[in-house]
């Protein structure tokens, strides 16, 4: 017990535990660190697990009848027909992601950048993380030919690598892979027998659709586990649900009969009256795709909004067409950074914005990235609102960004950028 | 992915499923293989977990601070006072019990009999198992002679044993291990330098209480973690909540800081709404101690009444002290199983139960026991009644033998025993 932990705390987790604190405090802080959706629950969705407090029982491991064919329907209307035999629930689908890989077993090609925890997970199951970079503007998909040779060096070096994780849309770049590199990319895994495990957690909040986004489920169905859940999509994060499609093939039957096991010795089953309202939510009837529509459009106002301010500031920023993530890159200011403020990569941004300015963001060494590049993730996701009175109002409103407490928060990242680059930044 | 998966599917959870199949097949089963309570969950309870049901935010990591303090509370009045700091809640005790075995490292120690999961979690955490007897009665302590002779065997042989899990109340054998036990396990693990990971999930479930059930904390307070939830002692298994206390040491700050990277590698936090249920039943008002009070009553008239069963075809039965199991040894019956039914182990005697009488138990196989001895274990916990109503009847009923549902299971159990023993069996 002894020497550093299995594993680094989450980063998103522990960012936000830090700001929390802070804030208790007095302070004003901005929480841009995390990616937790500071939305209210839609009443009706909060009312079916209120119903449903009664249901005591374990259930299916993979989860109730009912959650798995409302899921399959749910991939269903996005043309990935859904076999609700081949349906996994859980508690999250942070821990689903971590059960197949445990699941598949050998080693885990993960993008780079990428979410904070699939290194850490592959590490826990006792797997080499065999990390990946992604092309500009393609973040979450491994760059297909360097796919390929890395994965020959790594079974070279005596690795064993069996799958490829894919983030569509992306955390932490909000970019969404094009069709071209999610097909080459599903090709490449098939030539090298991989298995395509595709974090789609994100899918209901693209709100540029100018490039379709597309699973890499349609290019190698027989090879591709797609994962989802509400916490995004419907900002239920702390209800801890979420749902795994497994290919209908060989590979997906035999991958079944080693993930549900899996999850009988590690969870059991997800929470049964979570279950009742997940199920009912999958269903998407008018009330809850109209409410992911509003928090997608809330999402997108804010986003540009801020994007505008960092590019405006001279940071670089692939297109940000989804999530509420941005990923800019202040290498174009090095010089100035270095010299006015001692700041000389994401570490020493995070503390800049973190210390004077009360804002909380991450380095891009969090995603994965060698070698503390000038770049941060922000998450426009809190900056919507104190309470649910004020966030029900930006959901609704014609313009959140009139919204005073919308605003002031702009202006307070917009002082921040000034500072950091000792002109006004105003936005696009 | 082709060969048998990394673990078996949990033996419980599984026999639970086949068996509800047969149920909605219109068989009249008994399900007594899972260790499911079939009681409904207190009004009171029901709804703080509807009143909570905004509640959409992770919140920290190990848990809410008002969970972990009432946690604290509820492990003080055991006489265990606890430092809210040092208490990490999770998605049921189950998930928190892998976590440990992650952020302890090292092969662990498992009771056999024991828990269908230790072992299986062990594998999975890519740990060996070192299985270590218990002495009769003493059912879910390892023998702690036993336990040096194993631990100095798996160290000579190059295995890293860190830590032994104990369960207190037993699964399977429904016994306590006696003070002495306990204490003699607790100055073992010290001299072997092992951290107990206590399993105390059934603690409120002793309903006799003629030799106290004393926890290795009180022992061995520099080394134990104790976990729980409220799966047993309140019936809520589909809502998913446990809590552990960890060591008030540095071995148990240590583990602090390993434990909760882990957690939020793998489950992020325990779903929120049920946090703040959890969190007033830990703090155990009238309504709570009453609701468990009237369980555990429940569980031993039952209990007792299977048990007299068991012993009056003949089998042995160590002196069942608590929980809803019993272990019955059907050895003494050898010659005639044999003979009359082709039944040599506890494989064909599940198989006799459940393929004649609709009766689910598991065999001692699936707690680890070596040989297939013709040795079972039976729940009484899916006994109590079809549905909520006769459930919260049998809960109130000043003698719940007498209830016709009741008594109806009692009958069939007993003619299960009458064939296969040849007579007449009516319990002592």
């Amino acid at each position: 017990m002894t020497g550093a932990p299995p594993v680094p705390m989450s980063a998103t987790l522990a960012a936000d535990e830090v700001l929390a604190r802070r804030r208790r405090a007095g302070e004003q802080v901005l929480p841009m660190a995390g990616g937790e959706i500071g939305l209210p629950v839609l009443p009706a969705l909060r009312r079916r697990l209120a119903a449903a407090a009664g249901l005591n029982a374990y259930g299916p491991v993979p989860g109730s009848h009912a959650l798995r064919a409302s899921a399959a329907g749910y991939w269903g209307r996005r043309g990935l027909g859904t076999d609700p035999g081949l349906v996994v629930a859980g508690p999250g689908s942070k821990p689903l992601l971590f059960a197949l890989l445990l699941a598949i077993g050998g080693d885990v090609v993960v993008p780079v950048p990428g979410w904070v925890s699939y290194a850490a997970q592959a590490r826990l199951a006792g797997a080499h993380p065999v990390p990946v970079a992604t092309a500009p503007g393609q973040g979450g998909v491994p760059d297909p030919e360097r796919l390929r040779t890395a994965v020959a060096a790594a079974r070279a070096a005596g690795r064993d690598p069996r799958c490829v994780v894919v983030t569509l849309p992306d955390n932490p770049t909000g970019t969404v892979a094009s069709p071209g590199t999610v097909r080459r990319l599903a090709d490449a895994a098939r030539e090298l027998d991989l298995v395509i495990v595709s974090d789609e957690i994100y899918c209901d909040l693209v709100w540029d659709t100018s490039v379709p986004a597309e699973s890499p489920a349609r290019h190698a169905p027989e090879r591709t586990v797609v994962t989802t859940g509400l916490t995004k999509n419907l900002a239920v994060g702390g209800w801890r649900t979420g749902v795994a499609r497994l290919p209908d093939s060989d590979t997906g039957r035999s991958l079944h009969g080693r993930l549900v096991p899996v999850a009988s010795q590690i969870w059991s089953s997800p929470p049964a009256p979570v279950q009742a309202a997940a199920a009912y939510a999958f269903g998407e009837p008018p009330e809850i795709a109209a409410h992911v529509a509003a928090c997608r459009a809330l999402h997108e106002r804010v986003v540009r909004a801020v994007a505008g301010r960092f590019t405006g500031a001279g940071a670089d920023l692939a297109p940000v067409r989804a999530t509420c993530y941005l990923y800019p890159d202040f290498g174009p200011l090095r010089d100035r950074l270095a010299h006015t403020h001692d700041v000389h990569g994401g570490e020493g941004l995070v503390r800049f914005l973190g210390e004077r300015h009360g804002i909380g963001v991450l380095p891009a060494g969090a995603f994965g990235e060698p070698g503390d590049p000038l770049r941060i993730r922000a998450a426009t996701s809190r900056l919507y609102g104190e309470d649910d009175e004020q966030r029900t109002t930006a959901l609704a409103a014609p313009d959140p960004l009139e919204l005073p407490w919308i605003r002031r928060n702009l202006e307070q990242i917009g002082a921040a950028l000034a500072d950091l680059t000792g002109s006004p930044v105003t936005g696009s």
